[in-house]
């Protein structure tokens, strides 16, 4: 049997595309040899998602299930055809193929959860447990395939299940900063939530005690809550979308900066982080609410010569470089969990 | 008087934003002494733009002429309120503030054209001499102020002027390219237009004989008219937005590539370059036309570890090494001039 890393054989139709723009999956095929497959306790839907079936359903965890139940079926995969979202899941490996990535290192027991989301993964649902609005979550059993290209991370059993998810879910940015970030320089994080808090703990443990970490929101209380994490020489109350903020920052606060972290959840930020950023730095955009031409046309538009990073989810080790982070610093683990309270 | 860079002294309305979101301008000021004046020759206007004031003008040259003239008087720029777009404009530098960048090396009487958009640029119009709707040019007389940010480049004697224009529109990329190619490399370059012919150019020059340089196109038309530029090791029919194409031209075209550069001017060509790099490689994207959220969760679905540019408009030099670039290569520059016949 050849190898498939996208997963292009399960796709029904239409032909000739990749998984994730698939009307329609097989899950029921028999294992590839670079496949995964996983014994399915709970699909984490996003967000989207979860609130579309629900005002589908008037708030009816029955209805939820059975919603759920039946797109799976038709689609074979949680791909909420009016959303087109997906989300995660978790479950215990049941079979690893001989050629998959993993083959050496996860066994069949061992809890993942999946960081791609379901809107690419083959899954077949034989029951649905029990539906949690209050989670986004659906505790149910069936049957997943990863690809060979398929990202997962093994579920830590030293945090609570919701911080690891959470801390997985942005496990991206800090790893991609650590690697652009270097000694001695200066870093604008703007948005000081998940991400941001990530971002500017992996910052400082790059820099040292010699740069400078500024961490800023236009909230007050975003910047009250990452207090405690000590890691930021300032904390600016800055509203990122006044598109002169970023030149009160660089003024006030510092900069101009060698490195400026987008992890914003607005839209209309890039031209303060344009703006904050040194000529020949680097912005990294992670906020999912970047404009590509705003942020290309700007940059043009006030002559400033930065190199600018679409904020890639993937990087190579990034699961365990987040969760090593929460582990190593108490009060980043403390500001997760107390979104889950 | 203070410096004043981004020319916040000169936004009307509303108050604190940057001159390309300002409803209105005050090209009326006296000149800073770090901005430069241009006695103005001509307005490029964007395509957009023109098409939007000829159809309100039912094609009438003198009505499109009014309607410009009434923009420029209400805005202090010529902003398209309709289209929102802008151009360059054309005309001679009539003085240069002492502070402004360019002091030493521009004087009155110089040719230069903007590299900066109409839509964040303080004109005054005097009069409109002629409307000329198949070049989208205005030639007119008046004055417009570019700060010390804002971009232009001197108009060169030895290209026709509608040639160097036509590069000049496009110059950041190969400039782009040139600094992220390095000798040995394969290079896939998505779409075989202006940007595309250029960019191929500048990364045949930058990898020498060593490394391998394939532009690809949809249009068998666009592949022919590259094939005198001779700095291809493969031309490659392929439909970008067929997400398989990238790993069809990785297979067939001597890939996965260490870089891959999108210039292809439709939507949903974000995956086949995703599938076409290497991991570890680096996608540039100057297609206006590129997703943000498509390239990042695109990357993240798929695992594919690359780094992903946005293609800054603005590289230091950009604008001597394109013209440069045509001016070695009379096959580039045959193809451009073919362009305005």
């Amino acid at each position: 049997m050849p190898l498939d890393p996208y997963g292009l054989r399960r796709v029904v139709s239409p032909r000739g595309v990749l998984p994730q723009r698939a009307e329609v999956l097989d899950p029921g095929l028999s294992l590839g040899e670079d496949e995964l497959a996983i014994a399915v306790e709970a699909l984490n839907v996003d967000a989207a998602s979860f609130r579309q079936l629900e005002e589908a359903a008037r708030g009816d965890p029955e209805r939820i299930g059975a919603a759920v139940l039946d797109i799976v079926r038709t689609r074979g995969k949680m791909h909420n055809p009016v959303t087109g979202s997906g989300g995660v899941l978790l479950g215990r490996v049941s079979a690893v193929g001989p050629s998959h990535p993993a083959a050496g290192t996860l066994r069949p027991g061992d809890r993942v959860v999946t960081l791609v989301s379901l809107s690419l993964t083959p899954l077949r649902l034989d029951r649905i447990d029990a539906v949690h609005p209050a989670a986004d979550r659906i505790t149910c059993a069936g049957e997943a395939i990863l690809f060979a290209t398929g990202l997962w991370a093994r579920l830590p059993t030293d945090l609570p299940e919701a911080v690891a998810l959470s801390v997985l879910d942005v496990c991206g940015a800090p790893a991609l900063v650590a690697r652009h970030a270097t000694a001695g320089q200066r870093v604008l994080v703007l948005g000081a939530g998940k991400s941001g808090a990530l971002v500017a703990v992996a910052a400082r443990e790059r820099l040292g005690p010699s740069g400078r970490v500024v961490l800023s929101d236009r909230a007050p209380a975003a910047l009250e809550a990452v207090r405690a994490l000590g890691v930021a020489d300032a904390l600016l109350a800055l509203d990122a979308t006044d598109p002169l903020s970023g030149l009160a920052a660089a003024r006030d606060a510092g900069g101009p900066f060698d490195l400026v972290v987008s992890c914003a959840s607005v839209p209309g930020t890039e031209m303060a982080a344009l703006l904050a950023v040194k000529p020949g730095g680097t912005v990294i955009f992670f906020s999912m609410a970047t404009s590509f031409t705003a942020a290309a046309l700007g940059a043009e538009g006030v002559g400033r010569d930065a190199t600018l990073l679409i904020g890639n989810g993937f990087v190579p080790g990034h699961a365990d470089l987040a969760l090593d982070l929460v582990r190593r610093h108490p009060a980043l683990r403390e500001l997760f969990a107390a979104r889950h309270r």
